[in-house]
């Protein structure tokens, strides 16, 4: 069971990341600095949502135009972007795949200013980037990422609070591991729920805003534990055509929490419910429940609620998958480290 | 039948944009007089996935870095990036779903290039950017886009030719059309292979590089048409996590066409073949026929590949539709218009 052990440290990991926060906060000085407004994400998998996650946090707080690197133009097509004037950051847990690892070596061949988030501090992205910042999350033994989820996610959101420089971002993000513990609750709740999916076999997964990356992160989990079909979307993106796919019964989940997100979130859970399809919702808002299953979480601000959501997510992607008979621990045709070009 | 009509005018509706490239060129102009060497796209469904084929398109030849604009940062946050440095566009059939407009009307606030790229030239998209590049297309009464996504995706094309100023890009441009005529002609293959995937209600759509936007599409078209959750996957990203899907009869569509995302490709589907995965492959190479179905499209240099394989696609997703029972002309729950904020 290493896999629901290592998803129970995520609150411990967000606290040890919150007292080393010097790594963080050296990157910041020089993002600063150097007057940067551009940043360039390369990643994969898992972290590719950590650095959705990013775009929103650092453009709506911060005021950075984020890019996703597209590794293959370095990597394949050997034609990479002008990338001088941006910091371009390579998340990884492992630091090991080639492509991500070949854009950092070719933005800092560029002249850009290069940052390595990763779980290895010995790994070749550490070794190809100017700057370091550790995951600090301890071995993950599990195929399936958890814990160096929350710790990217905690990154990016220190990063954001560095950059801003803002006392209340600092002394938000010091109340979140509590909130966190107290999301784990939600098991006694999310464990039964997912026993009655057990059946499905696809979903659509919805929200939008800062739980863009969430709704990414859960689709992934539900795919790589449940092998549920699990896509996901941006509230607006969905109907801007998938919806067609919504009949009596379809099954989505969603993720609405407090914000400007939450009354269009709203919207389209009530024209869904009309079309009786079968919801389950995460959300911090107490009068949803006639849409459906809903699944109480802590209330934090708005910008840190993804640290606090995707655990009952992933929760709920373990319970899912045991409730079909499946191995949680090692997922059928994938490896720990995957090494892609 | 007016879809089928729609997409079957793909090839002269490309023949007409080629002959009035001068809109096209004072875009490209512009950009280069100004030492523009980042883009940010606005859009939304269809329209999204001409901008990711932007993405890889004017990153690789024309060595600009591309960015989505993530709308809601605009409309929904209020809190916009630094924008101007760019060159923002706007894709919108309609030109009128208000995110997109808001971000081009943010971005000539603050002084950046801004050009709208749309199929109504009075629309409120046209009227919030500095320079307009008019699809051409003609009214498309289907509710699911098929010649205003070739259209959208000829544009970009055309603007990768002109930034480059190379004459053998724009002859290769020239000779577009009689391969889209040819590619059309797939459809006395590809009707009755849908026909065989009329009990699927679920598959992965996979590509990389260029034709990752080509998944991208053909994935929305079949969850708008024929209601199959049709899951898009770069090759790469696909390989870190969501294989796990794939069991005995999985089925899955793909693209792979000559060029360096090539060998990867045929490395995937054959591991996807050893796990007895059902495969329908999009190719312009004679040797994969040991993979499963192979639907033959017409060789044309790689980075115009995407104009061509796309009508095989969009054919497929009708024909599956229409051996499904279901209305091509008006799926359900979703309008030609889509208003989102």
């Amino acid at each position: 069971m290493s896999m629901l052990s290592e998803l129970r440290e995520g609150p411990s990991i967000v606290e040890g990341l919150l007292r080393s926060a010097g790594q963080v906060d050296r990157v910041a000085e020089a993002i600063r600095s150097r007057h940067i407004d551009l940043a360039v994400i390369a990643a994969r998998g898992t972290s590719d949502h950590a650095a959705i996650y990013a775009q929103y946090i650092l453009g709506a707080r911060n005021g950075l135009l984020v890019a996703p690197a597209a590794p293959s133009l370095v990597s394949l097509y050997g034609a990479p972007p002008h990338l001088r004037h941006s910091v371009v950051l390579g998340i990884s847990q492992s630091g090991k795949s080639p492509d991500v690892v070949s854009v950092l070596a070719e933005s800092r061949r560029q002249g850009a200013m290069t940052v390595a988030i990763t779980n290895d501090s010995s790994s070749e992205l550490a070794a190809a980037a100017e700057y370091l910042i550790e995951l600090e999350a301890g071995e993950e033994r599990a195929v399936a990422a958890t814990k160096t989820y929350l710790a990217e996610i905690a990154v990016v959101a220190m990063l954001s609070a560095a950059l801003s420089g803002d006392r209340k971002s600092r002394d938000e993000l010091a109340a979140l591991p509590d909130a966190m513990s107290e999301a784990l609750r939600t098991e006694a709740q999310v464990g039964p729920l997912a026993a009655e999916w057990a059946g499905e076999s696809r979903c659509a997964v919805l929200a939008r805003g800062f739980h863009y990356a969430t709704a990414r992160e859960w689709a992934l989990k539900l795919k790589e534990l449940a092998y549920v079909l699990a896509d996901p979307y941006s509230a607006a993106d969905f109907q801007h055509g998938p919806i067609a796919l919504v009949g009596a019964g379809f099954p989505v989940l969603a993720i609405a929490t407090s914000g400007p997100a939450f009354e269009g979130m709203v919207e389209l859970l009530g024209r869904l419910h009309e079309t009786k399809a079968k919801l389950l919702v995460l959300s911090d808002a107490a009068d949803l429940d006639g849409l459906g299953s809903v699944v109480r979480i802590p209330a934090v601000p708005e910008w840190l609620s993804p640290l606090v959501a995707i655990l009952p997510a992933q929760l709920f992607a373990y319970h899912l998958a045991r409730a079909r008979g499946l191995d949680t621990e090692n997922p059928r045709n994938i490896t720990k480290v995957t090494l892609t070009l």
